[in-house]
């Protein structure tokens, strides 16, 4: 199958123009996968939780699911984006899950960033693991974090143990450090791993963050298969066999998987 | 403080050969925390278990804990070095942590690598912080893992979350990743980490096995402090300050140990 990530420079507020913006990217992306970037469409750098509400959106019944899903239909891919999630009075940075049949389901983002503190609630249901299939109808598992739940190695781990072949990973990253730690995330727990990054600036009225851009995928042997550069827009591709991923032995004395000792570890 | 790695070229079975061989850099060291390869003297890639319990010592009471005890006292530093450890019928693959004062404890390494695993018993005690103090008396937490234990996450979250400000890793490292996982570890957990390799490559009859050298001293900030080459002995060293480990905030809204949701990941 296909993995493709696309690398968006949105800007804050334009949530119908940054769809348009990255439409025919995603039409002509020719995956199977499609990963957009945490908040893609939306932006991110709030400047404050009014701004964050006007600008969230149900789930699934908001325009950006629905728009996701022509996408899907059009194309045959499943896509994970994220978009900021209205539930009651709740918001949640959330990411879903979108095939050509419809929303899937909705990750809510655990591990909150700098003043998404000040807007979202943390996510309440954990790491969730979705069975979905390729455009040849082969199904795999489909785990899905947010950027800044990297940083916790429990994040991808607890994906991992919960079945995830592949880890989508949509993000805005503004620290320098998850490109080279997500080959480690890949090879520590046997699955490939899909970053989406967007690059340019935004400021909340106080502040400005820059991201990072270098969006990367990465194998189980953390091999980087694929990478975008810093601080242009970009899409990356690259063709993966989800199921290798299962093979979770290193060597004919040790298994990713089997070695853990969790009577061992603090939890 | 100073942690200074020594990345030793030892002989397989030459245990005498291999603590005089290391000698004049341990007393030259000048440092605070000395840390040796895993199975500094014995050498790593054993022909049999024979071969292993032959070279295995009691500890605190065997040759290479009283050597390296002499080391501690001579230098005022805290040494931590693997050695084959035998406790009745049992071998482990242990280090020692030896101050000034003596033989403080021992380690026994949990995820065994490759033929590791046909001789040693997996320790069964879990990941242990001693608090020892520096040559001004300073006292900081102190833990150890042992090569393989790296590739674990839960390895060095057990022993940052059991309040390690340090930690010493001594490896006899063969696959590539090690060197370039450290920073992140360092970072994902908010610790010092001093990882000393050893170089040359060693014959158990019927294979070989190249170690990677590569030594890596790395900061909570993911900085590399110091490192060594691939393929020659060398002695790094770092100056550091222990107590900024306990500064856990990544920035107002963040804490890498506070942020944690230990509820939402699987064990």
């Amino acid at each position: 199958m296909i993995i493709s990530c696309i690398q968006t420079g949105p800007t804050k507020g334009h949530t119908q123009a940054n769809k348009d913006a990255v439409e025919e990217r995603v039409l002509a992306a020719d995956a199977d996968l499609v990963v957009l970037p945490e908040l893609f469409a939306s932006g991110y750098f709030f400047d404050s939780t009014e701004q964050a509400a006007a600008l969230a959106e149900s789930v699934p019944d908001g325009p950006t699911t629905h728009r996701l899903h022509s996408w899907a239909r059009a194309t045959g891919a499943t896509i994970v984006a994220g978009l900021p999630e209205r539930d009651g009075d709740a918001l949640y940075n959330s990411a879903v899950v979108v095939t050509p049949n419809g929303w899937l389901g909705t990750y809510r983002k655990t591990h909150l960033f700098y003043e998404e503190t000040l807007h979202f609630e943390p996510g309440a249901d954990g790491f969730k693991v979705w069975t979905v299939t390729d455009r040849n109808r082969r199904s795999y598992r489909l785990g899905v974090m947010i950027c800044f739940d990297w940083f916790f190695p429990e994040s991808a781990r607890t994906l991992a143990l919960n079945g995830a072949d592949v880890i989508a990973h949509p993000s805005n990253l503004v620290l320098p450090h998850c490109p080279t730690a997500m080959p480690i995330r890949a090879l520590e727990n046997g699955v490939f791993t899909a970053t989406a990054n967007r690059v340019g600036t935004e400021s909340n009225g106080a502040e400005s963050l820059t991201f990072i851009g270098r969006s990367v995928i990465c194998s189980p042997s953390a091999d980087v298969l694929a990478s975008a550069p810093e601080a242009e827009e970009a899409v990356i591709r690259a063709e993966i066999d989800p199921h290798a991923a299962r093979e979770t032995a290193l060597n004919p004395y040790n298994d990713r998987h089997r070695d853990r000792r969790p009577q061992l570890y603090v939890r």
